[in-house]
């Protein structure tokens, strides 16, 4: 049994190797190289233990771990979608759901079915820790935008209220990072790398 | 104090971004390309939470991930040293040290403290934690080195006795694993991808 179990589990560890070649739009701090979703979920990871203490709520470290370590493995077969693509919705697609029974299903069933709930838990957004991630996720790029002289805002004319409609959700996990990226956000208004449109 | 802390923390989170740079010697599965420290950490993790119920003694998991995370933080100073460089020691150089007060050093000064105190734990690889931490990072490149026809393994020559007397390090952290790493040596000694030399 447990032979067969590590069976399962290097294949899906190789699998998952394909992380690595799955590109985000936006880029690494002061560059021009895309960042792909392995080294995105890496940071996200580091983040949530440093960032831990300005929870809103209590949270369990390790639940947030395996969420921002997974949360996008469905794109190694659905693809990155850009968060401010008006047309395609960026979450919990039936092609991500189809994605996530194939990959997590290269492990053994006990254990499909465990990463499969944290993946949907991450993705509903309800518990106090699916919020702290999701606030990890949409922290990175603003701190990468911002150092990146308006990265994908300027690259793809993304308006202030969007930035900002996006970002708000930063609140649900921690107000004190809120605090910090919602001033982040003016600054970026003021050095004239977001704008306010009417 | 908390807004304090904050600063401290994005400016770490700012620094460590550098990790996606360093490359490893080792490449990605099935490939030509050259994973970096980031990606590498980011494996690591997903192994360890995967893997965990095959460690030899229970775990603190979440010490592991946070072992496997910031591992190779040290590198974004010091370099990345190839495990079977015969000259210069892999472990724990003064560079790394200095390395590890500078960058963790980042942090507000309890955190910077917890970050050093799990980095040198690591590197001791005596606790529990620490040899499954260890384990990992020997099982992840066998992994890549089996499936790239010999890898860094056939670059660099190193030969079966180099490689099994590196390896069996993931036998003070799972049995189970080593024995199938032990198997996967000996078929790619059978496949001519490891040689044996006297």
């Amino acid at each position: 049994m447990q032979t067969d179990n590590l069976l399962k589990q290097v294949s899906f560890i190789k699998e998952i190797d394909k992380l690595k070649y799955i590109q985000r739009k936006t880029k690494l701090f002061n560059s021009d190289r895309h960042e792909n979703d392995a080294e995105h979920s890496w940071h996200l990871a580091m983040m949530t233990i440093v960032l831990a203490e300005h929870s809103n709520k209590p949270i369990d470290v390790l639940k947030v771990l395996k969420m921002v370590l997974i949360h996008d493995i469905v794109e190694i077969d659905a693809g990155d979608t850009f968060i401010y693509d008006s047309i395609k919705n960026h979450t919990n697609t039936d092609e991500e759901r189809i994605a996530a029974k194939r990959i997590f299903g290269l492990l053994p069933a006990e254990q499909a079915k465990e990463f499969i709930a944290i993946w949907e838990e991450f993705e509903e957004g309800i518990t106090d820790e699916a919020k702290f991630a999701k606030s990890m996720d949409r922290f990175e790029p603003l701190l990468q935008n911002a150092s990146n002289n308006g990265g994908t805002w300027t690259e793809f004319n993304v308006s202030y209220q969007k930035v900002y409609n996006k970002k708000i959700a930063i609140k649900d996990g921690s107000k004190a990072i809120w605090n910090y990226a919602k001033n982040l956000i003016n600054e970026c208004v003021d050095k004239g790398l977001l704008k306010k449109t009417d």
